[in-house]
């Protein structure tokens, strides 16, 4: 059972992996593909992990079968790092059953967005505070500004009250797009002011990590199928080498935007976690997206290039990388 | 167990209500309420009961209180009058749990909207196709079209291709808005020609029921808080009556529209529902409305209006609205 | 030349009837059309004139056709009641560049909605500021809550502070929906407070204007094909006879339901102008709605029976509705 | 005047440029810069050039200055490359009249995307159907699919059925994202079968060139701040050299990606254009983005690797991108 200093906080940092959920060819959880999944994200030096987001396929499982992997992901992780659990349901009562069920099993904390059809900044702000207030003080919670994903925008001076407002609120889970400037403003209302701080994670399967970096972002919370790539490239950062981590994620871009595509990404990502051995299926649950020939031909040659990209780059040193 | 003759099919016709998920002031599913509700339902008269439909609240129920109230209801209603469950759900794997669960259980059919996200409208006969060969020959069909609500926009054509390659589609829940022309180039397409028939009825509150009727429509699925106006409209029309139907439906019209409001709508049915002593609290789960004093004063004058009017309105005779 | 005394104001109040834009049946603008249809909208008692609203076209017509057509509209009305003039344009420029004919050429205001593309609030915050900022203080502005025709949602401390800061925003066209409850907030920021007041007109054709006008609305700003209704339904309400004003208005209410319909909706409206002899011709630009032989069929239905149930309504006495 | 053989048409392959739309700081049109951007354009090898788009901020022009801007590029480029005239319009007359203004000042063709507010692919269909019409057989077209920026969504057949009906659609420009399954099944409909060819062009600030070209595209309509990279890529790829052109892509990735930024991608774009002295001043028209301090250091960051990039980088043989 892990500790209570494993828990989310203001001062998280570095990399908390979007976790895929492995399927079987027949779409049922494949268990044993999700211990090697684990301890594949675990072995490439991941500093948290986050599990039911939306490319965790989350809203194709059943409640049983949330609460299920749930328990079972924090159970194999053991206290290594800490999970996340995303809870984002369209009924309050659900995502409140869930978010005490993940941290009775010893979750670090849970990830939400607004649920789809909010309209109003006002109506953004109603619904956090009613959940604030339902979860209560001791679920540190994440929150996911994913416009594009939900259609439910809001901006800077909301996100502030609620952070004034619930102490809860630890970490920000930002993936507007485009969203440089927001991020920058979010953490400048904290470092300039005195103001409590909160975490900045971003998503969007990494695309601009080394812009968010330099512009105050704490590490990445999102999926890409190399984890290793977003772990040297967070620690070379922090480590006071911004050009270098920005160099090791060009290597990576080309294929960081390949996996980039909604919809088809996400059988992208689960087909390179296949080749690399970390689950044994790659298959999505429906309705989703299936690779044809043509995309796993493309797929083989973005591969080659990144391999001979990689073997011909000079290697960060250790020391950056650990 | 009701008999088989107790499915929907091509013919069914008359009045389907979308039945509310009756709530305590908790949130949790008011058991009582239930059945009384479903004896209200039944004693004004409708032909079937449609339940775990968008404004029953179907997404903000866990699988396993979906599953639970559609055993409920078929067991109370006990065959007198078909059930049709929604079973739309993000993953075709949950959709298709208890759309089998459902049959099981005695539904009369299950009814479907498009998942959100589907953009194109073949995309949108490749989500349908994949489901009916899940759900195979035996589940009847009914597909709602609801584009106010899902995002999803389909044509004439890709609706009857479906049904021509699909024979458990048997029915058309038609909500399209505006949407008078959709409903009668389908209703035409079958009628004019040697195709298959489906049954066509109408959602959208009622809002546009007489022109619907008389376009072609077999009725109404649909959950105006008094039932007993559907039920009246549509078996005055199929008497003949095209006119004394909408004399009747025009009485009620002011209070239609007043329902027909989204979001808060649903807590105006409701709180009808629990003044007429069909459920025992107007509750909605978050996030969802509430209504307020402004609110129920606005309720009173409208039902204080319809009250007047329906005593000053000639009754329509017993032989039509049998 | 109408005196500064026409200009819109925060105690502007009544029916500023929508205009449609008369076209032939080539397209054209209609000049003779125009002119018969203001002194149409004037004999029904219509306290003022939009033009260039959504439902007049504007969108379609060419930026020269917009200048001529609003200085052609203000100088047939000559002074009559004021006209405001819609100038919503992506482009900001050009939204400054035709309120500036507008004024110069009579109009008593302008109305402007969010552009399409807004996302958060503060984003609508600013776009108005600069919008102010360019028309100077001059210009009055009505603006436009439109969601569902711009996709920019804000709530009511968003409209506060742009009243609070724009000393020219003087007028609020509400037609959120449902939106009864932030029309009631509007208007009681400012009656229950030292604020200052604005004008609070309702479009949405008209569904909801009973209960609007009893949560505080001054009138409306809409284009029903029988204006009388709405002058009738806000003079008999705003002398003090509400629920004689509610009847009056549930008399058309099949028809204004009818007439809601978006997209096929303005071509019934024109069609009904039409048969009244306003306009020539019923003539809707592309890409744009054409009724088809049912449609006519259905129209002449629903005019049928509101004319039997205004033959049958006890008039309302001249006293109320002058 | 251009002869009639700068006319597109199906076999039109290599780089349509998307020319922004200059302005001084006032929110003028540049001219002179108009003409120093041409120059710009051309001298960096593109095939073509493509006017009025989306990101030439086309929709905040006016109809006059849209006729001149149209007329004066063409008059500069001089028949050098074939012009290509965005002519989207709200409504059909007016796009009618700008395409038949470019047309006869010698425009090579009209980029037409579908209006936003179509729903069904019937709609889309039936739009563009009275748009061919209407222009007749002389107007060569374009069509834009571009779904995230017209909210209009239509699949493979739809585009098919039109191309079958109408001969003067000649070019699709493909930009639906992601979209690499659709571009390459347009293009198997025409080179498998006995079919009419069209031109593909791709756009989204060619993001996936590499691999659209590798699908079947016949090169890019798109507008990032280095055209000659876009040419380079093209005709090294053409040459016969995939793997070749790709390398020389992703030097410039990171940067296409910056540029990439719905909104405020613009005003980079225009900041690196004026950098690299295409044009005078960076502005956007209101309502649009203005780049801040650390906006400018970012790109400063970006360009600055870009150029350490392309100095490290094996040049390409001056036989693959003359």
């Amino acid at each position: 059972m892990p500790s209570p200093a494993a828990k989310i906080g203001a001062h998280s940092r570095g990399v908390f992996i979007i976790s895929v959920t492995p399927f079987t060819d027949d779409g049922e959880i494949d268990w044993p593909s999700v211990d090697s999944l684990v301890e594949f994200y675990l072995a490439k030096g991941v500093h948290g992990v986050t599990i039911l987001g939306m490319m965790g396929e989350a809203q194709k499982l059943s409640d049983t079968e949330q609460a299920a992997f749930a328990k079972h992901v924090i159970g194999r992780v053991a206290g290594r790092v800490p999970v996340v659990v995303g809870v984002s349901h369209a009924g309050v009562d659900n995502l409140v059953r869930l978010s005490k069920t993940a941290i009775d099993a010893g979750a670090a904390g849970v990830m939400i967005a607004p649920a789809t059809g909010l309209k109003t900044e006002v109506q953004v702000r109603d619904y956090f505070s009613t959940i604030f207030n339902r979860l209560g003080p001791d679920i540190p919670v994440c929150l996911q500004d994913y416009p594009l994903g939900t259609s439910v925008n809001f901006s800077v001076p909301t996100f502030l009250q609620l952070v004034d407002e619930d102490p809860s609120l630890v970490m920000f889970k930002h993936e507007d797009w485009p969203g440089l400037r927001k991020l920058q403003q979010v953490r400048r209302a904290y470092d300039g002011e005195a103001r409590r701080r909160v975490s900045i994670l971003c998503g969007n399967g990494g695309l601009y990590l080394p812009q968010e970096l330099r512009r105050g972002a704490d590490g990445a919370m999102t999926g890409f199928a190399y984890p290793e790539m977003l772990v040297q490239v967070c620690e070379t950062f922090f480590a006071g080498h911004a050009e270098a981590a920005e160099d090791i994620f060009d290597c990576y871009l080309p294929l960081v935007r390949h996996e980039q595509q909604i919809g088809v990404g996400l059988a992208i990502r689960k087909e390179i976690l296949r080749r690399r051995g970390a689950i044994a299926s790659a298959a999505v649950r429906a309705p989703g997206p299936r690779l044809d020939r043509d995309d796993a031909a493309e797929l083989d040659s973005l591969l080659h290039r990144l391999e001979r990209r990689l073997s011909a780059a000079p290697k960060p040193s250790s020391g950056l990388a650990a």
